[in-house]
């Protein structure tokens, strides 16, 4: 019964994806330079995704040098023989709108020195005009482009239209084609034909299946594109894998080996390796931006066909409006909506909308219009108000043809609107918009004396994202994050529940404890008006007075500060008996403290803080 | 290159499965006599699972009569021409153990007399001795029988070890079979392998697929055993589909319709509304015990083979040992594991114990068998013991050949084991060593006075469920059901956080407020020792004082309670302004307050808890 062995197909970690479908951030620099070896030790993996897409610009926004995160992910992978590939957007190269043509040339020079091997270009509407430039580049720069189908499921979309479109990509000098099913509704019969199609008419170009698994679809998928000729599939690993991810290795190479192709072991020691390491960045602190239901797999997602990916900012959006609609249906006397309710009516306007506005393949950014358009449909619809009032300027840039050329027609009623508004359609390649201007960014740089860095790879980070490099450079960027996460930790603290030692332990995290010096009882402060307590957050100095204990022998012991630095828990109330040894407070030191130290001998009195909430400790008076 | 349309592929809505998958209970008779003729509307399923598997031991854990509930669930399925199926275990019938011959014939007329058109026969060991009984007594009965074959993955259990057992079922009577992949881990290609080899010999034997999502594998699989021949797919539906549980319907109605399949549409407005209603019934009460890890794929079940459905008691195995063996490490300086570690560890030793105990299929009862073993396996060799040391009578029961004929060979280690315990392996039909019983549990019936029910159903309850039936009978089992309900809820409450909202909204369920009748001050109680308001549990009577508001106009105005009960919040403290109309406090009446209000003339004082802590508030005095 055994079926002669099949071609070999090849995986793809998709490390990177797997992150951007997952939360908000991906691990640090660091980070990635010690999960690189477990997962070149993993044994099955061609390809890794390591960058593009969002990560250049999440590093930013962490306050990482994005730069020193690229080339530390792929180094270990360009030694152990593994290509690299990053994710572009063709015209909006690795932002969400459109950038120079010299910054997004600058792009390819820079990743490929960086050590990306692949670049994978899409754009969000499939107009080649987007990406036929940026293949040139690629090539120029010594990078293989592989360009991109964006898979949607639309009466237009059908095999003939992708497979034309396959056609004057590989014609523009593509070697290498990639089903991008970033919603993972391509049902898999199509896909394996259209596979077929390309792979029948290109035989050696080679063709990658990049599918997520919100829907449901992805693993037929990928059995249909294999048997039908695909080479490569895009895969993930646990704890990241499934959901609204993309399906595991295992399952997918258990599938194939199977079906009777040549896969790679998977050395399974390594995998639960870099499992955990994986955990560990989750735990550490990438979890506390990762929505939890990102691990659903939900049906809902078949008919609106967006993007698994997107249902948590799609949920956000929908609180957002919620006490709005229903106070206004109870105002009206109409039963309250719940979010659930909502988030049905969202998904049926999408089904709506959609072909309405021409059927913008469903991928950021025309994801979010076509999903931001439906939501104000629905608030106002709610409201017995009509549609399409709520449509902003990139929205009309998208309905104008300025993002590039719609696949399918726009509705009459789109047209009409769009005239009685006086605005004027175009034809023009987007391009042309958008001069360029490296170098004004290039006497930026001078002026700020900022250095351009290696293969001028910090110039080009300035052009691609401006307003975030500035804000890198800076350090607002860090300090903002820091706050982020601050932030997001003591909300999951809340969220496990009142557990008092829990949320102690946390803040204590990195303070130290200040010990009672004998036995007696705590004397924090002795006022006239009432003593008490230090507020938290007051400072201490190191060697200033901190409290008194009034020993059980009767004499008063005097307590110092051993530290500089802000009082985040006090254990013992005023008045309190301790123990010699009991830890009554719990100090954060400064980062800086051999500052405060040497200063600390001119200090005459505690510093205040700015905030005049937080109160300072007198210093003890004696009695 | 559209193909032409391929035959219909049916759907079954395996209600029952979905709710075995992820969690403890099922809908109420009442539930699902609301929901059915919901699903009818959906009109795109040819079946409904309705019952059978833990379906009736369920209803009679939760104090209900499984009878009224699979008469009220199949009706509206009956009158709409829908078939019914049911899942039994072929010796052990509805339970873990063997049933009695007797019983095991009276189940299928009863079923049959309840609405139930089909049952799915398994045996966990594929052992056709255990099936083609009940193949028998369902034919007499007028059911339909469905042969089943446990699929798993082994060496040993190749397509044509299955296709012999499907040939030797469909002698025995079988006109249809179901592969049952209770664990989701057939090979998709394999399993349409199995199906085109079964439907090219038995073109007339009906095929159903049933598999489970947690490895990822279930949606290829579905698409090829289509592919090869089957007629009918199991499918689950929101909010309960995908994870461990059953792929969605919409997704594979639509991947088959894409590969040229007929199939019948989806109602969406009536999957909306039954999906609701199955959201209604979770946040009721059955989500209470609902792992949420049940909507988590995971690829790691590849390699074990268990059931998803097993990863929560698993889970909880696991945490039951993790403090002992850590404890262990620390106590011999070795490095403490995590549950994950342990985890990982205990599939590892799933795939070393397997194998060695002859490849039993990982379903119920010997997935808990295995893991069982490989659980005591793992404890004993972090301690620096030998496996196979925690082996109990059902387990050797299942080496020793007394529940049917292991599928493989067993490890000379284990047979040595044996033999050095004296135990002896046997080949007798299971079957023989469980005389009738019918008899015996007519006369528990008679001594009881119970009424035997409706085509015998109350004595097939007691004779399949016996400690359960009794239990339910006797009241025990509501009340055990009702504090298992208070303490979910109450520790869902717990882990939601500490919002002190939703807890006080919580406690005020079934409760009456008691609201200021006046301004003014509030006075609970005037007492020279210090007034205070009344604890919480105090009782109240009808009609006697409760408090007193010194009214802003200067005049005293008493309160009185309007109901007798427990005293739950006080919502306003001893000398707090009220206004008129404020809620004051929130009183629990007792369910039998007629009692109260006749005997409440006859009390001279207010009645005291035994409760020593829970104080009485005194008679307001006044001044």
């Amino acid at each position: 019964m055994k079926k002669a062995t099949k071609k070999e197909i090849k995986f793809s970690l998709v490390y990177r994806d797997m992150w951007q479908s997952s939360g908000k951030f991906q691990p640090r620099a660091d980070q990635l330079a010690r999960i690189a070896p477990v997962i070149v030790e993993m044994g099955c993996f061609h390809r890794v995704e390591t960058n593009g897409g969002a990560f250049e610009q999440v590093c930013l926004l962490a306050g990482e040098n994005p730069n020193k995160a690229v080339r530390a992910f792929t180094k270990p992978f360009n030694e152990a023989g593994i290509q690299t590939h990053m994710l572009d957007r063709g015209l909006n190269a690795l932002r969400m709108y459109p950038v120079p043509a010299d910054v997004r040339r600058l792009m390819y020079k820079v990743k490929k020195a960086q050590g990306t091997d692949i670049t994978r270009i899409f754009d969000g509407l499939n107009d080649e005009r987007n990406i036929i430039p940026s293949i040139k580049y690629a090539l120029e720069a010594g990078m293989i482009p592989q360009a991109t189908l964006c898979i949607t499921y639309s009466p237009i979309h059908t095999v003939e239209y992708y497979s034309a479109l396959a056609d004057r990509l590989i014609a523009a000098g593509a070697p290498e084609i990639c089903l991008k099913d970033m919603a993972g509704i391509g049902r898999p019969a199509f896909l394996g034909k259209l596979v077929k199609e390309i792979k029948t008419k290109h035989p050696e170009v080679i063709i990658e299946y990049h599918g997520h698994s919100g829907p449901g679809f992805s693993v037929a998928s990928m059995l249909e594109v294999c048997e039908n000729g695909a080479d490569i599939i895009d895969v993930a690993m646990e704890p990241l894998s499934w959901g609204k991810v993309h399906p595991d290795v295992i399952t997918i190479q258990q599938m194939l080996r199977d079906a009777g192709f040549k896969v790679a072991d998977i050395n399974m020691d390594a995998y639960m390796r870099a499992r955990s390491m994986t955990q560990e960045f989750i735990d550490e602190w990438l979890g506390y931006f990762i929505n939890p239901t990102n691990k659903h797999t939900t049906s809902l997602l078949v008919g609106c066909g967006l993007p698994g990916g997107m249902m948590g900012s799609m949920m956000a959006d929908l609180k957002g409006v919620h006490a709005g609609i229903n106070m206004f249906l109870r105002q009206n006397g109409k039963p309250e909506l719940s979010v659930d309710d909502l988030l049905v009516k969202l998904f049926n306007e999408v089904e709506y909308v959609w072909p309405r506005l021409g059927y913008p393949p469903l991928v950021t950014p025309f994801s979010q219009y076509v999903k931001n358009v439906s939501l104000m449909n629905v608030y106002n619809l709610i409201r017995g108000e009509g549609r399409w009032q709520a449509i902003d300027q990139n929205i009309w840039g998208m309905i104008l043809g300025k993002s590039g050329r719609l696949p399918g027609k726009l509705d009459q009623e789109i047209i009409d609107l769009a005239k009685s508004k006086g605005l004027e359609f175009t034809d023009e390649d987007p391009q042309l918009n958008y001069p360029d201007a490296l170098d004004e960014y290039r006497k930026e740089m001078k002026e700020n004396g900022w250095d351009f860095g290696e293969d001028d790879e910090e110039l080009f980070e300035l052009a691609m994202h401006d307003r975030q490099y500035r804000d890198f450079r800076s350090g607002v960027a860090k300090e903002r994050f820091e706050a982020d996460l601050a932030n997001a930790k003591a909300q999951a603290l809340a969220k496990q529940g009142y557990n008092e030692e829990d949320v102690k332990k946390a803040m204590r995290e990195g303070c130290q404890p200040i010990c009672a010096t004998a036995n007696g009882t705590l004397r924090w402060e002795v006022d006239p008006e009432g003593s008490m307590a230090p507020n938290t957050g007051s400072r201490f100095i190191t060697n200033q007075p901190i409290c008194t204990i009034e020993t059980t022998v009767g004499y008063m012991e005097d307590m110092k500060s051993n530290f500089t630095g802000k009082l985040i828990e006090v254990s013992v109330p005023q008045g309190g008996a301790v123990r010699k040894g009991q830890e009554i407070a719990w100090i954060k030191p400064d980062e800086k403290e051999e500052f405060y130290q040497e200063a600390a001998p001119k200090l005459k009195r505690v510093e205040q803080e700015a905030d005049p909430r937080k109160r300072v400790p007198a210093p003890p008076k004696h009695y």
